[in-house]
C-alpha cells in the first residue's frame, strides 16, 4: 500500500515533517483531535494537500473527526524513519562540519553525529567540543561499517564535493545532505538533498522590503 | 492593496521563495508562461495555494495563458525585497557564524555579509578567509548605523543567545535569523526566524527508512 519511497518528492518528504512539527506542538497543548482544516489555518498550510500527502501512505483521518493527534505523530515518526536513531558521518572538519558536529539541534535522539572526515593531518585524530572525532577520509568505508552510519552530510568547500561525494557513495551511504554550493550527481538508489541556507534570509528579507 | 507585511505568515513568505527558485530554473529553461496548475505538477506543490499565495499581493496570472514566467519572477523579486543588497551581520564568530561569513551561497548579490561580532579579543580585529571582519560586540550599534545593516544572524551558543537578541534589537535591527536552539522573545516590529538544520536530515531519513 505504501509507495516506494524513491518514488515520493522530496517536497512531500518535508512537508511530513512540517506536521510532525506541527502536531507535536499540538501535543504540547494537550489537543486530542485535529482536523486538516483547523491543522491548515492554525499553521498556514492548506488542508487539501495536508489530506493528499497523508493519503499517499494510508488513511489515517476519521470523517468528522479528523486526525488523533499522538496516533498521527506516531505514524509520521514511522514513516520519517525516526523510530530509532540514525548515525550520521559529516565530511569536512572545516567550520561549518564542526559546528554541525556541535549542533545541539542535531543531538536529540532521532541522529546521532557519529564522526568526522577530513584530509587535514593536523586536524586527524582530534575532536570537536562535544567529543566527535575526526578520522582520515580514507578511513570513511570501513567508519561507516563499523559504527553503522547511513548518512553523510558534506560541508567541504565546493571543488572538494564531488570527489567526496564519490566517497560517501562508495562507503555505501545511501543519503547525503549537501552543504557545499555545487550540483552533485548521484548514482540511482542514493538520496541527495541541497541544503538551501539562502531561503532563511529570503524569507526574512520579506518583511523589511517595502 | 498589499497587506501588511507583518500580518502575511513565515509559510507564505518562504513559499514565495520556493516559487522564485522556480521561476528561475524555468527562465533557465527558457520557459516563458506557465500555470500555477503546472507549476504545480512540475515541482510537486499544490496550484490552489500557488493561487491564494500570489493573489495576496495582486493579480498576476492571465486567464488561459497562466502566468508570464519573466514578469512573475521580478514581482516576486520585489515582493522579498531581493531587488537591492541587503546587508547582513552575524553575531557570534565561532564555527557556525565563521562558516556563513564564509558560506558561498551568501554572497550572491542579494546579500552582503558586511560584519562578524564576538566578545572574544583574540577574534576582534581578525579578518575570515574570504574578509568579513570581527567586531566587538559592543561596537554593533556604531556598525549597523554606518553601515546600513539591516539583518542580524545569531550564532551564538545558547545562553548568550537571549543577550545577543537584545543587543540587535537595540541596535535597531529589524529582522534576525536565530541560528542557536532556543526560543527568543521579540518586541513589536521585529521579525525573528529560527533555523531548522534537523528537517534536512529528517527528509533524508524517510528515503533510507523501512
Amino acid at each position: 500500500m505504501i509507495p516506494e519511497r524513491q518514488s515520493v518528492s522530496e517536497s512531500v518528504a518535508t512537508r511530513l515533517s512540517v506536521y510532525l512539527r506541527c502536531l507535536t506542538l499540538l501535543e504540547s497543548e494537550e489537543v486530542r483531535h485535529v482536523s486538516s482544516e483547523t491543522l491548515a489555518q492554525r499553521f498556514d498550510l492548506n488542508s487539501a494537500q495536508i489530506r493528499k500527502d497523508l493519503a499517499i501512505f494510508g488513511e489515517f483521518g476519521v470523517r468528522g473527526v479528523g486526525y488523533e493527534v499522538d496516533t498521527l505523530k506516531r505514524h509520521l515518526l514511522g514513516l520519517l524513519g525516526l523510530d530509532r536513531t540514525r548515525r550520521v558521518a559529516i565530511v569536512g572538519a572545516g567550520h561549518l562540519g564542526t559546528a554541525l558536529a556541535d549542533y545541539g539541534g542535531f543531538h536529540s535522539g532521532e541522529f546521532e553525529i557519529a564522526a568526522l572526515f577530513d584530509v587535514d593531518p593536523g586536524k586527524i585524530g582530534t575532536r570537536t567540543r562535544t567529543g566527535v572525532r575526526v578520522y582520515d577520509v580514507s578511513e570513511l568505508p570501513g567508519v561507516v561499517e563499523s559504527q553503522g552510519i547511513e548518512i553523510g552530510v558534506i560541508t567541504v568547500p565546493g571543488e572538494a564535493a564531488a570527489e567526496v561525494a564519490e566517497r560517501c557513495f562508495g562507503a555505501g551511504l545511501k543519503a547525503i545532505l549537501n552543504f557545499a554550493p555545487v550540483r552533485l550527481n548521484v548514482p540511482p538508489g542514493v538520496r541527495l538533498k541541497n541544503v538551501d541556507l539562502k531561503i532563511n534570509l529570503e524569507t526574512l528579507s520579506f518583511y523589511i522590503a517595502k
